[in-house]
């Protein structure tokens, strides 16, 4: 069959999107291999599979699946751009937006000025739910890496992030700490390594080290952790923009028990179709 | 406007071809770069551009680009592409093509099982052409490098390469011998170098780290300058399979003073449109 599809990016994390509600569509690891292969395909780092709903007080079903078949339980970047796939491919004309996920139901609101919000969840502080091997919880660990004596926020947003205020991102050994870090220990399901560069209390520059995936263009679980660290840290305000290499989000949250709501951008490159 | 285009790739050297006859296109640097990336654009090795011919007696004139929008002079597995190209278009009927390059006309010929043969010129043994700093011609050059003292092959197909033979690409040392001998002294414009394991006299495996790229999937020079080397050393026949990494190539040689006829696939991956 001849599939059509969009490539899209939210911050250069890219994705191919599929209107499986008209195509009927199964996704297999050949399948998500060929369309994910950057030579012999079309090439994204995951792709996103627009389903109908499976229960009536949804809009859609959405699923994440990397270039091994294998699904991904949640993607803040890719939430953004299947929000904005439905909206112009008129699959739904409503700006909030309920969607069945492999982690559960998310709900998105698409702003008039079409960035589009993202409830993240409510961040994890408790040491073992991260898990992270630490007595008690802390604002800031200590923590022992290469010989370097560091203090480390820890947050988890659904997967385990590590946060370090840096003086520059643009000096931060991301390269060496970011993988000594990774496979610290202390965190027994590894962690991803955040290096935050405080500007003011609204603005903050980060680059993320991703567990398994070394550094990326622009890390949601990431951004969302380093805010919730910095505000933790009474370094920032409850809204932030946070300048990652691939782009700009914007991160609120209001404090213990609250949920972190992120927003930002998708970007819509090509449209194409592919026999497959 | 909105550009149609189509992705291709020749063993994995993966090209965005444009039909310039139907469509008016300008490239610039600016539009090379869009089109090339691979998370922000539509990503490719290089840009195709299918144009009109300037004098009457070719059947188009065909322009390669990298990223930054500098123009490339040959790519044989670009070429296969382009005929596939034109022909799947029905932008010409014929088997055989004449194509204006940047680097003087070729023919090109499509057989009945659309296999694409391509002639890559005359190779060049002159050391002082290649360019080689060596005294004399001779069929294998002592070489030193990384402390060992080897003997190498030295062809230009247009661009220099040096060819060492292995006795098993598998574990051939791409990674050292390769960046070492791109800048040895003896090659003053450096060197694409080939490693050859000759596995019958009508085939070899051959993997190319290449000038200024590092290893790549197909390298069609390459495989021509090792068939040249592997002939005059009279370890294989006029024509030989070549295994490389990303697929196979046919590569035929009458000897000195013949063209080096090329002969492979081309495969179209997907069809799309991009707003530029």
């Amino acid at each position: 069959m001849l599939l059509r599809f969009t490539k899209m990016h939210g911050l250069g994390n890219d994705f191919v999107v599929i209107d499986g509600v008209s195509q009927g569509v199964t996704m297999t690891p050949e399948l998500a291999r060929k369309l994910g292969d950057r030579r012999f395909g079309i090439g994204c780092d995951q792709i996103l599979l627009v389903e109908p709903p499976t229960t009536h007080d949804v809009d859609f079903r959405y699923r994440i699946f990397n270039q091994d078949g294998s699904e991904v339980e949640q993607c803040g970047n890719g939430a953004r751009c299947f929000a904005k796939f439905v909206r112009d491919r008129h699959l739904t004309g409503k700006s909030d937006i309920r969607v069945e996920t492999a982690s559960g139901i998310i709900t998105l609101h698409v702003r008039r000025n079409n960035l589009i919000e993202v409830n993240m969840g409510v961040p994890v502080l408790e040491p073992e739910k991260i898990p992270f091997l630490a007595d008690h919880r802390q604002t800031r660990y200590p923590i022992e890496v290469l010989g370097q004596q560091l203090l480390v926020g820890a947050v988890s947003m659904g997967n385990p992030h590590v946060v370090l205020n840096v003086e520059s991102t643009a000096t931060a050994p991301v390269d060496t700490l970011g993988p000594a870090l990774e496979g610290h220990a202390l965190f027994p399901n590894r962690v991803n390594v955040g290096f935050m560069e405080v500007l003011n209390r609204h603005e903050i520059n980060l680059r993320v080290y991703e567990r398994g995936a070394g550094e990326t263009l622009a890390c949601g679980t990431g951004a969302c952790a380093a805010a919730v660290a910095g505000q933790l840290q009474d370094l920032i305000d409850s809204t932030v923009t946070v300048n990652l290499p691939g782009g700009s989000l914007e991160v609120s949250w209001s404090g213990e028990g609250e949920p972190v709501i992120m927003t930002g951008s998708a970007t819509t490159v090509f449209h194409g179709r592919i026999r497959i």
